[in-house]
């Protein structure tokens, strides 16, 4: 394996949540040891890694020493700080690269790449100031919604414009952030596509699940989707295309929807993503494996699906159920959080199908 | 799930090996925490658990501080000195229970307890002294194998008696230790059934694996076995057996010699066991987490294969091959041993064949 870490080398990951925790478990088994860098104290990556570093991102004395005790480093989440990625990218390789977060950070810049790629998007304008926004508005239409560019946290800067009238408030709501303007999609499901590059350029896709939300998060992943084999192929093409086009190494989630006009990319993750949780007892090489593989340079796994599945969150209160789940055939996966909140991922369960 | 242990609890580790290791993992995806116990520095396990405890099993007070520190008790090998497990059964449940440890521990109470429960075994007799030996070899016959009663770390510790004039000799390397002489069986190939029972009672074994050895090291483990449906049927009924007379909480295995006078019982070791690794890619719930649940009083989950499997161990420079596997749609697990030396076990490779 040409480049590939040698056994007992360090992966760095940032963020210690419950998917840097199921990467930590994935590189174990390859006989990496992982780094965790996470500005919350006994993260849930915390118990499954050889070493955790409680930072924050501002910290560049702990980011320098995280960077140099590591050979690769990857994430967990888009969102990080571009001042500890400028730092970080001269101490190790970070996989997926800039370009991959730098797109997927972005709104604007996201949708523009996918339409450069000849892929459909929801119709969408910027908007830096009021003027752009009713041009906007008389261009896509209302119903439609305002989102900040930049992602933020659990839902927040995002505004519902019903009609024209409502545009000076959703405007305000960004409190000057910049912003762009969403038409809204038709589409009858959504489904996702876990794709996976590796360095030598080889790409390796899941077969699509159809994902359910409720209250803005996800709900439950089934495999296989509603799809005609023309879309599940096409789901398919569209991530390879997008994954090739980045240069990515890594896993990536490409969430889409499915409308009569064909499939529309809702958004990117240039990361593991809980739509693909299903794999862990669907296929031989989870995606979590998948995705160390790629940024340790290792050949990409088998990701072909030996059964049906049901992923289903285990969200706040669901725990309660637990006990109900252990009695079954289904596969518990949790998260070790010491504190169960409502919204809060405690951690899922696949229930499995075989034909 | 009444008397389960609650999310967060922590499982005491003896052992930090690569069954550890694996033990460690499956908790943590149950959403347990494990503190190992292992003289060695630098455990395999150390990489994937919450916490660690370096010290020998003479050491009371570490002894004493890990067990205060643990919900419950359990243990990668079967050698436990007798005076730690004295001082730790008084500070948290030990699963599996003293009655398989001391049965496994000695090979003439374990021969004499399956004999008791009308399972075949070798011809055997106990050998305080020279003149029991003579009378064992007249009845049993040569050759024939002394061995000590309880078990040698690699291999140490037997002789074999070729005719009655290697008895003084055979018996000298015994170096006074209690001895057992065992008569050979013919046996045209061995199995082993990974069983487990919880604390519930229930009892589930996994589909038998047949086993090769090479230098006295398991080579590869095969599902299914060489087996009729009788003799399949016999192998999970001795395993059930044993389990239940043993009052069992835990995975056990159980190695049979597969003779045309029927199953005839090798050996029983009181934990996960290396030709039960194939259930990490061949069942939804591996060897690992059916124990895991077991000790925590969870049920028992689902062992059923899906698969076909040949598992083979990756010893010393078998890890030369590992970019070759890495290639193909294996699954690899490694141990994350730091030194590759000859005859340590490093890692292990399941091939999954579907039908």
């Amino acid at each position: 394996m040409n480049n590939a870490l040698p056994i007992g080398a360090t992966i760095g990951i940032l963020g210690g949540g419950q998917l840097g925790r199921m990467l930590a478990v994935a590189a174990a088994r390859l006989g990496l040891k992982v780094h965790i860098f996470e500005p919350s104290a006994n993260p849930p990556a915390g118990d499954v890694a050889h070493r955790v570093t409680t930072a924050s991102y501002e910290d560049h004395a702990a980011l320098t020493a995280f960077g140099q005790s590591v050979d690769v480093i990857t994430y967990e989440f888009e969102n990080i700080p571009t001042s500890a990625l400028d730092l970080l990218e001269t101490l190790a390789p970070i996989h997926p690269g800039r370009q991959a977060l730098a797109t997927s950070q972005d709104r604007l810049i996201e949708k523009t790449f996918l339409q450069g790629l000849g892929l459909q998007t929801a119709p969408f304008a910027d908007v830096p100031d009021m003027a752009a926004l009713d041009v906007a508005i008389a261009s896509i239409g209302a119903p439609a919604i305002l989102k900040t560019r930049r992602m933020g946290y659990d839902g927040k800067g995002q505004s519902r414009i019903k009609t024209a009238q409502d545009a000076p408030r959703a405007l305000a709501d960004m409190a000057e952030a910049p912003a762009i303007l969403e038409g809204f999609v038709n589409f009858t499901h959504e489904v996702s596509v876990i794709g996976a590059r590796g360095q030598d350029g080889s790409v390796a896709c899941y077969d699509p699940g159809e994902n359910v939300h409720q209250d803005g998060i996800l709900r439950t992943t089934k495999v296989p989707a509603n799809l005609t084999a023309s879309q599940r192929t096409d789901a398919v093409l569209i991530a390879a295309r997008i994954l090739n086009a980045l240069d990515y190494v890594g896993v990536m989630g490409v969430e889409l929807f499915v409308t009569p006009q064909g499939l529309i990319v809702n958004e990117i993750a240039p990361r593991v993503h809980n739509s693909g949780h299903w794999t862990q007892n669907g296929c031989t090489i989870c995606q979590f494996e998948q995705h160390i593989r790629a940024v340790a340079g290792w050949p990409l796994g088998d990701g072909s699906r030996h059964a049906d599945v049901i992923m289903e969150n285990l969200i706040g209160n669901d725990m309660d159920r637990l006990g109900d789940y252990a009695k079954t055939d289904a596969a518990i996966h949790l998260y070790g959080k010491a504190e169960v909140k409502p919204g809060r991922k405690m951690g899922h369960v696949n229930r499995i199908f075989r034909a």
